[in-house]
């Protein structure tokens, strides 16, 4: 069974996973920078790695897997440049910047209850570990990578790409950076333009500050995760994931940081998930098409036509491939709401039909070819267009064209339970909300209804149909008495 | 209206609440160490201060609630002696400390959630304000209050007792510590038993531990919270709340560190909720009759003969005044969840009442009597009898036995709702669970039934009654149709 392929950036081919340290398994996720609410791009990382964190535990690996809330020193641009993010946050709106961390972080986790997204096993703050951060630098300092300017210290590229490889993960070469790379502030200080802050002095007015050799300041964005990672992972663990954004500048930096401190590459399976499009442009403040997940769950933008239950964003990001651009669209949205309802009521079918002594269906092949999907790089597009197989499956079992065997129907259970709820992390949410007294009312009145058609009262029979069907409930005759769906 | 009082530990008497820099209120409140699953203890203290942080945004203030969640440095025993708690379940279950610290704080959170304890505005980690408590230690050294020892510091209570007075929180004097202080390891590198460890030197082992200038080590227990108090509330703040439990020695050691090196008393207001007793007893470990929250909700524990609800158990909590014992028994639970019931079904019918002309009765002499109540320094006890007071009125009007005016009505329903969810932050439970469609169905059987009574069928009419019952739904006629309501 543990046959998993990743496609690991470092190398750009995919390659059989083989954990360091069997059966234990180091993964780092970078998380998000909590100055305002989480949106599409947030959801798909995190679920992304929530779905490689769940089949890796369904495997039976045993995983710490850690991502950070950066809360600190990410800056507007990404090049030393501009406010920190939170800073700029608090002073707009007048309050402390843990103020603004802790109400974002709620809201962030909110948002991951709200999609079942599984919570890292440690979630640690970037202004939660300076000293850590400060050592690193030291190393750093102390090894002859980076150098101090003015109360700031730097790493020093040129340094490194001298005695290693800069740009390994990226592919840019440091040559071509030269010209890519803007003139913006506080870039005199550097050596060379694309040399990156591991700690930035800071004046009096920035509320986030601490005490260094070097200046009251505070550390550089990429200093965190190799800091981070290192001190819970160690200095090699199994998978590093982020957004494809993340690649560069901010995965290459923690790769030359880690290789300069501590010798070594600190990852040996880097994960990228590709980014989400709005209706085929790229997100951005700018462009005012950013979409927050409360407002795709309460549909208040003027981007939606509805909104949309959070499995339904859920099932949508997983409907595409992790490595694969996604583009947003109401009618995509409203595709994957129809699909996953169809595969949920599959779900309600299966626990209701009958075995026969024979079956005439290969359970078998499905589970196969769907466990092949997930091996391969987790293509959870073609693991679910197999759900859907079995979806066909089971709705002509029930119709009675084909038939299961008790021993096929426990493999199929087993099956698709495993696969939706514990890897895929999907929960129905028409049973959560469908209390056991509601089903016992319908139940109660569907009653009523078969015994009005007994008396031949077809006209109260009718009636009932009708109200029911007007709150939502779809009544559907059969031989043997009646079933009913919930339409929304 | 803003006449709130509060009983202060610092001179045992109520005053008047009147904030440092009104309109802005500064609040901190000790928060759980997070290395087991959080119990009623927990649970009162954090609706306590939740109710304050509430009330006094009901008030009108705008407050800052900061209350830490201690991850390093709290000993088994509160005299510097035995393993750092954490540390110690972090081996016993072969993790890292900070996974601990991860799983216990999502429960922990989990659990307040449920009992709709709001989020403090700043939750600050213990190990995450590293840098910050190593200034504090330097200061303290530096103005002489401490002295190095070994590798660890220890704060110097008889040099601070000859400057300042020791033990004005507590009462106790430093001539009566010399003989109620045990003698336990660690302690021989103090000049006196009662003196508090500021930073303890850790061996290799420890796997929480930082540099510094004196060991490699992990700050004191009663450090964090002088500095991160400073750090986010300042050096003088209004409210400073914990269980009675932390008198002494934590907060009499907070207060002697912070006088010791900013020159002056942190904090205009101590409160401190009293504890709870199980059957009578203390709650111990080695007694066995611990009950966490999640035991409580769900009712697994020998302890429970049922669960109880987190709204039962909020409410049972607010029928106690805070600097009062209350003890837990099941018969106490079983009043509480009767008592929540009456008021809540109150509360439906309020929604329901008609008004008449004029109102025989007296709505404001209730309100006014509730907010002395809540002013008297947050006696909810006395508080809640007045809101029976108020569903009292409210029956007798529905009864027809008084009248209310659309005017009166109108004050009692804003006060009420006001009081019990925004102040109190009581959750009517059970119309979480009717959905919209439970309602619909009901009404659509009522409505059958309606009309099987105008056609004679009294056998069908008779039959829904009993049906609905068999499923909770008590129906009660009235001349002008009907009412239901769910019984649990």
């Amino acid at each position: 069974m543990k046959n998993l392929h990743i496609y690991n950036t470092l190398g750009r081919k995919k390659e059989k996973f083989e954990p360091i340290n069997p059966p234990n398994v180091g993964m780092y996720v970078c998380g998000p920078t909590v100055y305002g609410d989480g949106h599409l791009g947030h959801a798909r990382a995190a679920i992304t790695f929530d779905v490689v964190y769940r089949y890796l535990k369904f495997l039976g690996y045993k995983v710490r897997y850690v991502s950070n809330i950066t809360d600190v020193g990410h800056l507007e641009n990404d090049a030393d440049s501009g406010e920190d993010k939170i800073q700029k946050k608090a002073r707009l709106e007048e309050v402390e910047p843990m103020e603004v961390v802790q109400y974002y972080t709620n809201r962030y986790h909110e948002n991951m209850r709200s999609l079942n997204v599984l919570r890292p096993n440690i979630e640690p703050h970037a202004s939660g570990h300076i000293p850590e951060q400060i050592e690193l630098v030291e190393k750093l300092l102390e090894k002859g990578y980076a150098y101090e300017s003015n109360g700031s210290v730097y790493f020093d590229v040129l340094k490194y790409n001298k005695d290693h490889k800069y740009g390994v993960l990226s592919g840019r070469k440091v040559e071509d950076l030269y010209e890519t790379t803007r003139e913006l502030d506080g870039q005199k200080e550097k050596r060379n333009s694309f040399d990156f802050a591991l700690w930035k002095k800071a004046d009096e007015k920035h509320l986030m500050r601490w005490n260094s050799n070097w200046s009251k300041g505070y550390p550089g964005w990429h200093l965190e995760c190799s800091a981070m990672g290192q001190k819970y992972l160690g200095e090699k663990f199994d998978i590093h994931g982020g957004g494809l954004d993340l690649q560069f500048p901010h995965h290459e930096s923690e790769i030359a940081q880690s290789v300069a401190a501590y010798g070594k590459e600190p990852v040996k399976y880097w994960m990228h998930n590709n980014l989400i499009t709005i209706n085929g442009q790229k997100m951005s403040k700018s462009l005012n098409n950013f979409i927050t997940l409360y407002e795709l769950f309460s549909g208040q933008s003027e981007l939606l036509e509805k909104e949309y239950s959070p499995m339904t964003v859920r099932f949508f990001i997983l409907q595409a491939h992790y490595r694969s651009p996604l583009d947003f669209s109401n009618d995509a949205l409203l595709a994957s709401e129809k699909g996953f309802k169809r595969l949920m009521t599959a779900l309600n079918t299966l626990e209701k039909i009958k075995t026969d002594e024979k079956s005439t269906v290969d359970v078998l092949t499905i589970k196969n070819t769907a466990f092949e999907a997930l091996n391969d790089d987790f293509n959870t597009p073609i693991l679910i267009s197999h759900l859907f197989d079995a979806v066909k499956l089971i709705n002509s079992i029930e119709s009675g064209k084909e038939s299961i065997s008790s021993k096929d129907l426990l493999i199929l259970k087993d099956f698709m339970n495993g696969i939706i709820y514990e890897v895929l992390g999907l929960i129905n949410e028409e049973n959560d909300s469908n209390t056991e007294l509601t089903d016992d009312l319908i139940k109660m009145v569907l009653n009523f209804r078969l015994e009005a058609k007994k008396n031949k009262d077809f006209a109260t029979s009718d009636l009932i149909r009708d109200k029911l069907a007007e709150l939502g409930v779809i009544v559907k005759d059969k031989k043997d008495g009646f079933d009913w769906e919930l339409k929304k």
